[in-house]
Protein backbone atom coordinates (compact mmCIF):
# COMPACT_ATOMS: atom_id res chain seq x y z
CA UNK A 1 0.00 0.00 0.00
CA UNK A 2 1.25 3.56 -0.84
CA UNK A 3 2.53 5.33 2.01
CA UNK A 4 0.64 8.11 3.40
CA UNK A 5 -1.87 7.63 0.73
CA UNK A 6 1.44 9.18 -2.03
CA UNK A 7 2.82 7.59 -5.03
CA UNK A 8 6.11 9.05 -6.76
CA UNK A 9 5.56 10.45 -10.29
CA UNK A 10 8.41 11.04 -12.33
CA UNK A 11 7.55 13.96 -14.36
CA UNK A 12 8.38 15.68 -18.11
CA UNK A 13 7.75 19.67 -17.70
CA UNK A 14 9.02 22.72 -19.81
CA UNK A 15 10.78 25.27 -17.93
CA UNK A 16 7.53 26.96 -16.19
CA UNK A 17 6.79 23.61 -14.30
CA UNK A 18 4.34 22.53 -16.42
CA UNK A 19 3.63 18.87 -17.13
CA UNK A 20 4.60 18.36 -21.45
CA UNK A 21 3.98 15.05 -22.26
CA UNK A 22 0.64 13.20 -22.91
CA UNK A 23 1.34 10.18 -21.09
CA UNK A 24 2.45 12.02 -17.80
CA UNK A 25 -0.57 13.91 -18.25
CA UNK A 26 -2.82 10.96 -18.04
CA UNK A 27 -1.09 8.98 -15.25
CA UNK A 28 -1.57 12.43 -12.50
CA UNK A 29 -5.27 12.44 -14.15
CA UNK A 30 -5.00 8.17 -13.11
CA UNK A 31 -3.68 8.82 -9.88
CA UNK A 32 -6.09 11.16 -8.55
CA UNK A 33 -8.91 9.17 -10.08
CA UNK A 34 -7.60 6.46 -7.67
CA UNK A 35 -6.87 9.20 -5.20
CA UNK A 36 -3.83 9.15 -4.14
CA UNK A 37 -1.71 12.29 -3.66
CA UNK A 38 1.41 12.59 -5.87
CA UNK A 39 5.00 13.35 -5.25
CA UNK A 40 6.25 14.69 -8.43
CA UNK A 41 9.98 14.12 -9.62
CA UNK A 42 10.65 16.93 -11.66
CA UNK A 43 12.73 17.20 -14.72
CA UNK A 44 12.64 17.47 -18.55
CA UNK A 45 13.30 15.74 -21.63
CA UNK A 46 17.07 14.88 -20.68
CA UNK A 47 18.50 12.87 -18.36
CA UNK A 48 15.61 10.23 -17.67
CA UNK A 49 17.55 7.29 -17.35
CA UNK A 50 19.67 8.88 -14.34
CA UNK A 51 17.20 10.28 -12.82
CA UNK A 52 14.78 6.86 -13.01
CA UNK A 53 17.83 5.04 -12.31
CA UNK A 54 18.34 3.08 -15.15
CA UNK A 55 14.64 1.79 -15.06
CA UNK A 56 13.54 3.48 -18.08
CA UNK A 57 14.66 6.11 -20.63
CA UNK A 58 10.86 7.54 -21.10
CA UNK A 59 8.30 8.86 -18.59
CA UNK A 60 5.63 8.38 -16.53
CA UNK A 61 7.40 6.44 -13.99
CA UNK A 62 5.88 6.09 -10.53
CA UNK A 63 7.28 4.05 -7.41
CA UNK A 64 4.50 2.69 -4.64
CA UNK A 65 6.18 2.54 -2.08
CA UNK A 66 9.37 0.87 -3.21
CA UNK A 67 7.90 -0.85 -6.59
CA UNK A 68 8.42 0.72 -10.20
CA UNK A 69 6.36 1.25 -13.02
CA UNK A 70 6.54 2.23 -16.18
CA UNK A 71 4.45 3.09 -19.37
CA UNK A 72 1.19 5.01 -18.51
CA UNK A 73 -0.67 2.17 -19.60
CA UNK A 74 0.38 -0.19 -17.92
CA UNK A 75 0.21 1.88 -14.84
CA UNK A 76 -2.98 2.61 -15.33
CA UNK A 77 -3.45 -1.15 -15.50
CA UNK A 78 -1.45 -1.80 -12.17
CA UNK A 79 -3.57 0.64 -10.17
CA UNK A 80 -6.60 -0.83 -11.20
CA UNK A 81 -5.29 -4.76 -10.26
CA UNK A 82 -3.43 -3.56 -7.25
CA UNK A 83 -5.99 -0.92 -5.42
CA UNK A 84 -9.54 -2.67 -6.57
CA UNK A 85 -11.28 -1.21 -4.03
CA UNK A 86 -10.81 2.02 -5.20
CA UNK A 87 -12.39 3.66 -8.01
CA UNK A 88 -11.75 1.57 -11.04
CA UNK A 89 -10.17 3.29 -14.34
CA UNK A 90 -11.50 0.94 -16.66
CA UNK A 91 -14.60 -1.39 -16.97
CA UNK A 92 -13.83 -4.43 -18.50
CA UNK A 93 -11.94 -5.12 -21.81
CA UNK A 94 -14.22 -4.09 -24.26
CA UNK A 95 -14.14 -0.58 -22.94
CA UNK A 96 -9.91 -0.78 -22.69
CA UNK A 97 -9.84 -1.87 -26.28
CA UNK A 98 -12.36 1.05 -27.03
CA UNK A 99 -10.57 3.17 -25.37
CA UNK A 100 -7.70 2.53 -27.37
CA UNK A 101 -9.47 3.13 -30.88
CA UNK A 102 -10.73 6.31 -29.54
CA UNK A 103 -7.04 7.87 -28.48
CA UNK A 104 -5.37 6.83 -31.62
CA UNK A 105 -8.36 8.64 -33.40
CA UNK A 106 -7.61 11.68 -31.36
CA UNK A 107 -4.01 11.68 -31.75
CA UNK A 108 -4.49 10.96 -35.87
CA UNK A 109 -6.65 13.98 -36.12
CA UNK A 110 -5.19 15.91 -33.15
CA UNK A 111 -2.15 15.78 -32.06
CA UNK A 112 -0.58 14.89 -35.71
CA UNK A 113 -1.07 18.32 -36.95
CA UNK A 114 -0.71 20.17 -34.25
CA UNK A 115 2.47 18.77 -33.66
CA UNK A 116 3.63 20.88 -36.95
CA UNK A 117 1.99 23.96 -35.29
CA UNK A 118 3.28 24.01 -32.07
CA UNK A 119 7.12 22.40 -32.93
CA UNK A 120 8.99 25.42 -32.08
CA UNK A 121 7.10 26.25 -29.52
CA UNK A 122 7.53 22.76 -28.23
CA UNK A 123 11.02 23.63 -28.18
CA UNK A 124 11.20 27.07 -26.80
CA UNK A 125 9.13 26.68 -23.91
CA UNK A 126 11.45 23.25 -23.08
CA UNK A 127 14.04 24.04 -20.71
CA UNK A 128 17.10 25.63 -22.10
CA UNK A 129 18.82 22.44 -21.17
CA UNK A 130 16.86 20.14 -23.22
CA UNK A 131 16.37 22.37 -25.92
CA UNK A 132 19.22 20.81 -28.29
CA UNK A 133 18.41 17.72 -27.35
CA UNK A 134 14.69 18.85 -28.33
CA UNK A 135 15.66 20.10 -31.71
CA UNK A 136 17.98 17.41 -32.73
CA UNK A 137 15.62 14.34 -31.71
CA UNK A 138 12.15 15.82 -33.16
CA UNK A 139 13.96 16.64 -36.32
CA UNK A 140 15.79 13.57 -36.83
CA UNK A 141 12.49 11.05 -35.06
CA UNK A 142 9.30 12.97 -36.80
CA UNK A 143 10.43 16.04 -39.31
CA UNK A 144 12.81 14.24 -41.79
CA UNK A 145 15.03 16.34 -41.08
CA UNK A 146 12.87 19.19 -41.27
CA UNK A 147 14.32 22.49 -39.14
CA UNK A 148 11.37 23.19 -36.87
CA UNK A 149 11.05 26.67 -37.64
CA UNK A 150 10.20 25.77 -41.39
CA UNK A 151 7.56 22.79 -40.06
CA UNK A 152 5.71 25.83 -37.61
CA UNK A 153 5.74 27.87 -40.58
CA UNK A 154 2.63 28.92 -42.20
CA UNK A 155 0.35 27.07 -38.98
CA UNK A 156 -2.11 30.24 -39.25
CA UNK A 157 -3.57 28.87 -42.61
CA UNK A 158 -3.18 25.15 -41.12
CA UNK A 159 -5.00 25.56 -38.04
CA UNK A 160 -8.60 26.13 -39.00
CA UNK A 161 -8.46 23.10 -41.24
CA UNK A 162 -7.79 21.18 -37.92
CA UNK A 163 -11.44 22.51 -36.25
CA UNK A 164 -13.67 20.73 -38.40
CA UNK A 165 -11.91 16.97 -38.23
CA UNK A 166 -12.76 16.99 -34.45
CA UNK A 167 -16.96 17.18 -34.79
CA UNK A 168 -16.90 13.43 -34.67
CA UNK A 169 -15.66 13.93 -31.00
CA UNK A 170 -18.34 16.91 -30.51
CA UNK A 171 -20.83 14.39 -32.01
CA UNK A 172 -20.28 11.97 -29.48
CA UNK A 173 -20.32 14.28 -26.54
CA UNK A 174 -23.85 15.71 -27.29
CA UNK A 175 -25.24 13.20 -25.69
CA UNK A 176 -23.00 11.97 -22.99
CA UNK A 177 -21.48 14.03 -19.71
CA UNK A 178 -18.53 12.16 -19.90
CA UNK A 179 -16.50 8.94 -21.95
CA UNK A 180 -17.02 7.27 -18.62
CA UNK A 181 -20.28 8.06 -18.83
CA UNK A 182 -21.93 10.09 -15.34
CA UNK A 183 -18.23 10.15 -14.27
CA UNK A 184 -15.02 10.53 -16.07
CA UNK A 185 -12.75 7.51 -16.18
CA UNK A 186 -9.29 6.52 -18.10
CA UNK A 187 -10.78 7.23 -21.77
CA UNK A 188 -11.60 10.53 -20.55
CA UNK A 189 -8.37 10.92 -19.31
CA UNK A 190 -6.56 9.52 -23.05
CA UNK A 191 -8.52 12.15 -24.60
CA UNK A 192 -8.17 14.95 -21.79
CA UNK A 193 -3.89 14.56 -22.48
CA UNK A 194 -4.65 15.43 -25.72
CA UNK A 195 -5.87 18.47 -24.94
CA UNK A 196 -3.34 18.94 -22.05
CA UNK A 197 -0.47 18.62 -24.29
CA UNK A 198 -1.79 21.27 -26.46
CA UNK A 199 -2.22 23.31 -23.98
CA UNK A 200 1.02 22.95 -22.44
CA UNK A 201 2.98 24.36 -25.81
CA UNK A 202 0.05 26.38 -27.42
CA UNK A 203 1.13 30.10 -27.64
CA UNK A 204 -1.81 30.70 -29.86
CA UNK A 205 -5.03 28.95 -29.59
CA UNK A 206 -6.23 26.06 -31.50
CA UNK A 207 -9.82 26.43 -31.10
CA UNK A 208 -12.74 29.01 -31.55
CA UNK A 209 -13.88 30.67 -28.38
CA UNK A 210 -17.45 29.12 -29.15
CA UNK A 211 -16.34 25.16 -29.90
CA UNK A 212 -18.55 22.86 -28.08
CA UNK A 213 -15.60 20.82 -26.80
CA UNK A 214 -14.83 23.91 -24.42
CA UNK A 215 -17.18 22.75 -21.94
CA UNK A 216 -16.19 19.42 -21.59
CA UNK A 217 -12.65 20.51 -21.79
CA UNK A 218 -12.77 23.06 -19.09
CA UNK A 219 -14.49 20.46 -17.03
CA UNK A 220 -11.73 18.35 -17.44
CA UNK A 221 -8.86 20.58 -16.47
CA UNK A 222 -11.15 21.46 -13.70
CA UNK A 223 -11.04 18.19 -12.14
CA UNK A 224 -9.46 17.03 -8.90
CA UNK A 225 -8.46 20.70 -7.93
CA UNK A 226 -7.53 22.03 -10.95
CA UNK A 227 -4.95 19.31 -12.10
CA UNK A 228 -5.05 21.31 -15.51
CA UNK A 229 -4.32 24.25 -14.81
CA UNK A 230 -1.08 24.80 -14.08
CA UNK A 231 -0.36 28.71 -14.49
CA UNK A 232 2.19 27.77 -17.21
CA UNK A 233 -0.59 26.51 -19.99
CA UNK A 234 -1.98 28.59 -22.26
CA UNK A 235 -5.36 28.97 -23.53
CA UNK A 236 -6.72 26.84 -26.21
CA UNK A 237 -9.51 28.89 -27.19
CA UNK A 238 -9.55 32.04 -29.50
CA UNK A 239 -8.63 31.26 -32.65
CA UNK A 240 -9.77 33.59 -35.50
CA UNK A 241 -12.97 32.82 -36.68
CA UNK A 242 -13.48 33.06 -40.68
CA UNK A 243 -12.68 36.59 -42.07
CA UNK A 244 -16.42 37.82 -42.81
CA UNK A 245 -16.25 39.38 -46.14
CA UNK A 246 -18.00 42.81 -45.92
CA UNK A 247 -20.94 43.13 -48.10
CA UNK A 248 -20.29 45.55 -50.51
CA UNK B 1 -40.05 -14.54 -20.46
CA UNK B 2 -39.48 -15.28 -24.13
CA UNK B 3 -41.95 -18.52 -25.21
CA UNK B 4 -40.50 -21.42 -26.07
CA UNK B 5 -36.98 -19.45 -25.76
CA UNK B 6 -38.02 -17.20 -29.27
CA UNK B 7 -38.14 -14.01 -29.79
CA UNK B 8 -40.12 -12.60 -32.72
CA UNK B 9 -38.05 -10.21 -35.09
CA UNK B 10 -39.42 -8.23 -38.27
CA UNK B 11 -36.61 -8.40 -40.77
CA UNK B 12 -35.90 -5.95 -43.79
CA UNK B 13 -34.87 -8.54 -46.46
CA UNK B 14 -34.07 -8.11 -50.35
CA UNK B 15 -35.89 -10.66 -52.79
CA UNK B 16 -32.99 -13.23 -51.81
CA UNK B 17 -34.62 -13.39 -48.33
CA UNK B 18 -31.03 -12.01 -46.87
CA UNK B 19 -31.23 -9.19 -44.67
CA UNK B 20 -30.10 -5.75 -45.46
CA UNK B 21 -30.64 -4.05 -42.90
CA UNK B 22 -27.35 -3.36 -40.63
CA UNK B 23 -29.85 -2.10 -38.01
CA UNK B 24 -31.92 -5.66 -38.00
CA UNK B 25 -28.36 -7.75 -38.45
CA UNK B 26 -26.72 -6.17 -35.28
CA UNK B 27 -30.39 -7.61 -33.75
CA UNK B 28 -30.04 -10.53 -35.25
CA UNK B 29 -26.50 -11.11 -33.70
CA UNK B 30 -28.08 -9.69 -30.43
CA UNK B 31 -30.82 -11.99 -29.87
CA UNK B 32 -28.47 -14.76 -30.31
CA UNK B 33 -25.66 -13.73 -28.11
CA UNK B 34 -28.59 -13.93 -25.92
CA UNK B 35 -29.29 -17.31 -26.18
CA UNK B 36 -32.70 -17.12 -28.03
CA UNK B 37 -34.61 -18.64 -31.06
CA UNK B 38 -35.58 -16.10 -33.71
CA UNK B 39 -39.31 -16.38 -35.37
CA UNK B 40 -38.26 -14.23 -38.64
CA UNK B 41 -41.42 -12.06 -40.01
CA UNK B 42 -39.98 -11.61 -43.57
CA UNK B 43 -40.60 -8.39 -45.57
CA UNK B 44 -39.01 -5.99 -47.42
CA UNK B 45 -38.56 -2.09 -47.99
CA UNK B 46 -42.23 -1.60 -48.01
CA UNK B 47 -45.01 -2.32 -45.72
CA UNK B 48 -43.49 -2.00 -42.56
CA UNK B 49 -46.17 -0.39 -40.58
CA UNK B 50 -49.06 -2.97 -42.02
CA UNK B 51 -47.10 -5.28 -40.82
CA UNK B 52 -46.17 -3.89 -37.20
CA UNK B 53 -49.71 -3.23 -37.23
CA UNK B 54 -49.12 0.21 -36.72
CA UNK B 55 -45.84 -0.18 -34.06
CA UNK B 56 -43.29 1.48 -36.13
CA UNK B 57 -42.62 2.32 -40.04
CA UNK B 58 -38.71 0.78 -39.73
CA UNK B 59 -37.42 -2.01 -38.34
CA UNK B 60 -35.98 -3.75 -36.18
CA UNK B 61 -39.18 -4.14 -34.03
CA UNK B 62 -38.78 -7.36 -31.86
CA UNK B 63 -41.86 -9.07 -29.63
CA UNK B 64 -40.93 -11.03 -26.64
CA UNK B 65 -43.71 -12.78 -25.39
CA UNK B 66 -46.11 -9.99 -26.28
CA UNK B 67 -44.43 -7.02 -25.35
CA UNK B 68 -42.70 -4.84 -28.33
CA UNK B 69 -39.74 -3.07 -28.42
CA UNK B 70 -37.91 -0.64 -31.51
CA UNK B 71 -35.22 0.80 -32.52
CA UNK B 72 -31.94 -2.01 -32.52
CA UNK B 73 -30.11 0.35 -29.58
CA UNK B 74 -32.71 0.01 -27.38
CA UNK B 75 -33.64 -3.41 -28.27
CA UNK B 76 -30.38 -4.42 -27.21
CA UNK B 77 -30.23 -2.64 -23.56
CA UNK B 78 -33.95 -4.08 -23.27
CA UNK B 79 -32.41 -7.61 -23.48
CA UNK B 80 -29.76 -6.92 -20.94
CA UNK B 81 -32.13 -5.03 -18.45
CA UNK B 82 -34.78 -7.93 -19.30
CA UNK B 83 -32.13 -10.86 -18.81
CA UNK B 84 -29.70 -10.09 -17.06
CA UNK B 85 -28.65 -13.53 -16.35
CA UNK B 86 -27.91 -14.12 -19.82
CA UNK B 87 -24.43 -12.90 -21.60
CA UNK B 88 -24.51 -9.31 -21.35
CA UNK B 89 -24.18 -7.03 -24.85
CA UNK B 90 -22.82 -4.34 -22.85
CA UNK B 91 -20.90 -3.44 -20.33
CA UNK B 92 -21.10 -0.64 -18.15
CA UNK B 93 -21.71 3.09 -19.81
CA UNK B 94 -18.31 3.53 -20.82
CA UNK B 95 -18.21 0.92 -23.31
CA UNK B 96 -21.72 2.27 -24.79
CA UNK B 97 -20.11 5.74 -25.09
CA UNK B 98 -17.26 4.29 -26.74
CA UNK B 99 -19.19 1.63 -29.21
CA UNK B 100 -20.64 4.85 -30.51
CA UNK B 101 -17.55 6.14 -31.67
CA UNK B 102 -16.38 3.61 -33.22
CA UNK B 103 -19.80 2.78 -35.00
CA UNK B 104 -20.33 6.48 -36.55
CA UNK B 105 -16.48 6.07 -37.31
CA UNK B 106 -17.40 2.74 -39.93
CA UNK B 107 -20.53 4.47 -40.98
CA UNK B 108 -18.58 7.46 -41.51
CA UNK B 109 -15.28 5.75 -43.15
CA UNK B 110 -16.88 2.67 -44.77
CA UNK B 111 -20.90 2.68 -45.00
CA UNK B 112 -20.94 6.41 -46.70
CA UNK B 113 -18.71 5.61 -49.85
CA UNK B 114 -19.87 2.38 -50.29
CA UNK B 115 -23.56 3.32 -50.00
CA UNK B 116 -22.49 5.17 -52.96
CA UNK B 117 -20.73 2.30 -54.96
CA UNK B 118 -23.78 -0.23 -54.13
CA UNK B 119 -27.08 1.82 -54.67
CA UNK B 120 -28.13 0.45 -57.81
CA UNK B 121 -26.84 -3.20 -56.80
CA UNK B 122 -29.07 -2.55 -53.22
CA UNK B 123 -31.90 -1.65 -55.79
CA UNK B 124 -31.76 -4.37 -58.19
CA UNK B 125 -31.23 -6.86 -55.07
CA UNK B 126 -34.68 -5.56 -53.53
CA UNK B 127 -37.64 -7.53 -54.14
CA UNK B 128 -39.51 -5.78 -57.41
CA UNK B 129 -42.67 -4.55 -54.92
CA UNK B 130 -39.98 -2.29 -53.36
CA UNK B 131 -38.05 -1.21 -56.46
CA UNK B 132 -39.89 2.00 -57.03
CA UNK B 133 -39.79 3.09 -53.10
CA UNK B 134 -36.56 2.33 -52.73
CA UNK B 135 -35.14 4.49 -55.71
CA UNK B 136 -37.49 7.38 -55.03
CA UNK B 137 -36.66 7.55 -51.42
CA UNK B 138 -33.16 7.07 -51.75
CA UNK B 139 -32.78 9.42 -54.87
CA UNK B 140 -35.03 11.88 -52.72
CA UNK B 141 -33.65 11.91 -49.23
CA UNK B 142 -29.69 10.21 -49.80
CA UNK B 143 -29.04 11.55 -53.54
CA UNK B 144 -29.81 14.94 -54.28
CA UNK B 145 -32.12 13.70 -56.64
CA UNK B 146 -29.56 12.21 -58.79
CA UNK B 147 -30.26 8.66 -60.43
CA UNK B 148 -28.87 5.88 -58.70
CA UNK B 149 -27.25 4.30 -61.49
CA UNK B 150 -24.91 8.05 -61.98
CA UNK B 151 -24.21 7.56 -58.61
CA UNK B 152 -23.20 4.23 -58.92
CA UNK B 153 -21.11 5.14 -61.87
CA UNK B 154 -17.80 4.65 -61.87
CA UNK B 155 -17.19 2.79 -58.66
CA UNK B 156 -14.17 0.57 -59.57
CA UNK B 157 -11.86 4.27 -59.42
CA UNK B 158 -13.45 4.42 -56.08
CA UNK B 159 -13.57 1.41 -54.27
CA UNK B 160 -9.63 1.11 -53.98
CA UNK B 161 -10.04 4.66 -52.10
CA UNK B 162 -11.67 2.93 -49.30
CA UNK B 163 -9.29 0.30 -48.44
CA UNK B 164 -6.52 2.43 -46.46
CA UNK B 165 -9.40 4.25 -44.82
CA UNK B 166 -9.67 1.31 -42.55
CA UNK B 167 -6.30 1.23 -41.89
CA UNK B 168 -7.45 2.14 -38.00
CA UNK B 169 -9.50 -0.15 -37.51
CA UNK B 170 -6.78 -3.22 -39.20
CA UNK B 171 -4.65 -1.44 -36.37
CA UNK B 172 -7.23 -1.93 -33.26
CA UNK B 173 -7.74 -5.22 -34.42
CA UNK B 174 -3.81 -6.37 -34.19
CA UNK B 175 -4.27 -6.51 -30.44
CA UNK B 176 -7.67 -7.57 -29.50
CA UNK B 177 -9.56 -10.80 -30.97
CA UNK B 178 -13.14 -8.87 -30.79
CA UNK B 179 -14.36 -5.71 -29.95
CA UNK B 180 -15.24 -7.31 -26.92
CA UNK B 181 -12.00 -8.64 -25.55
CA UNK B 182 -12.04 -12.72 -25.74
CA UNK B 183 -15.25 -12.74 -26.59
CA UNK B 184 -18.04 -10.73 -29.36
CA UNK B 185 -20.75 -8.42 -27.65
CA UNK B 186 -22.48 -5.46 -29.04
CA UNK B 187 -19.82 -3.16 -30.05
CA UNK B 188 -18.90 -6.52 -32.55
CA UNK B 189 -22.13 -6.39 -34.05
CA UNK B 190 -22.48 -3.09 -34.83
CA UNK B 191 -19.22 -3.58 -36.40
CA UNK B 192 -20.09 -6.86 -38.11
CA UNK B 193 -23.37 -5.14 -39.10
CA UNK B 194 -21.48 -2.82 -41.54
CA UNK B 195 -19.80 -5.37 -43.32
CA UNK B 196 -22.77 -7.88 -43.38
CA UNK B 197 -25.66 -4.91 -44.86
CA UNK B 198 -22.31 -4.32 -47.65
CA UNK B 199 -21.77 -8.24 -48.41
CA UNK B 200 -26.04 -8.34 -48.86
CA UNK B 201 -25.96 -5.29 -51.60
CA UNK B 202 -22.46 -5.70 -52.67
CA UNK B 203 -22.30 -7.46 -56.39
CA UNK B 204 -18.33 -6.54 -57.12
CA UNK B 205 -16.03 -7.12 -53.62
CA UNK B 206 -15.03 -4.00 -51.83
CA UNK B 207 -11.67 -5.19 -50.33
CA UNK B 208 -9.04 -7.61 -51.31
CA UNK B 209 -8.52 -10.99 -51.25
CA UNK B 210 -5.38 -10.69 -48.38
CA UNK B 211 -7.46 -7.53 -46.27
CA UNK B 212 -6.27 -8.36 -42.63
CA UNK B 213 -9.94 -7.32 -41.23
CA UNK B 214 -10.50 -10.55 -43.62
CA UNK B 215 -10.11 -12.86 -40.30
CA UNK B 216 -12.44 -10.53 -38.17
CA UNK B 217 -15.06 -10.31 -40.64
CA UNK B 218 -15.09 -13.85 -41.66
CA UNK B 219 -14.99 -15.09 -37.77
CA UNK B 220 -17.73 -12.70 -36.97
CA UNK B 221 -19.62 -13.86 -40.48
CA UNK B 222 -19.12 -17.36 -38.76
CA UNK B 223 -21.04 -17.13 -35.27
CA UNK B 224 -24.14 -18.62 -34.04
CA UNK B 225 -23.76 -21.36 -36.95
CA UNK B 226 -23.32 -19.28 -39.84
CA UNK B 227 -25.85 -16.02 -39.23
CA UNK B 228 -24.37 -13.98 -41.26
CA UNK B 229 -23.81 -17.12 -44.02
CA UNK B 230 -27.40 -16.82 -45.99
CA UNK B 231 -26.57 -17.63 -49.74
CA UNK B 232 -27.58 -14.29 -51.03
CA UNK B 233 -24.65 -12.57 -49.10
CA UNK B 234 -21.84 -11.93 -51.47
CA UNK B 235 -18.08 -11.83 -50.77
CA UNK B 236 -16.44 -8.79 -49.98
CA UNK B 237 -13.04 -10.10 -50.86
CA UNK B 238 -11.50 -9.62 -54.41
CA UNK B 239 -11.13 -6.51 -55.13
CA UNK B 240 -8.21 -6.01 -57.78
CA UNK B 241 -4.88 -5.01 -56.34
CA UNK B 242 -2.98 -1.96 -57.83
CA UNK B 243 -2.24 -2.37 -61.29
CA UNK B 244 1.45 -3.04 -61.54
CA UNK B 245 3.59 -1.54 -64.25
CA UNK B 246 5.21 -3.95 -66.17
CA UNK B 247 9.26 -3.34 -66.06
CA UNK B 248 9.97 -2.21 -69.69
Amino acid sequence: MAKNNAITLFDLQLASGCTISPFVWRTKYALKHKGFDIDIIPGGFTGIMERTQGFADRVPVIIDDGYWVKDSWLIAEYLDEKYPERPMLFSGDSMKVLTKFIDAWLWRTAIRPWFSCYILDYHDLSHAHDQPYVRESRQTLFLQGRRLEDVQAGREARLPLVVPELEPFRDLLKDTKWLGGETPNYADYCALAVFLWTASVAKIPPLHDDDPLRDYIERGFDLYGGLGRHPGMHTLFGLPGPVKVAAE
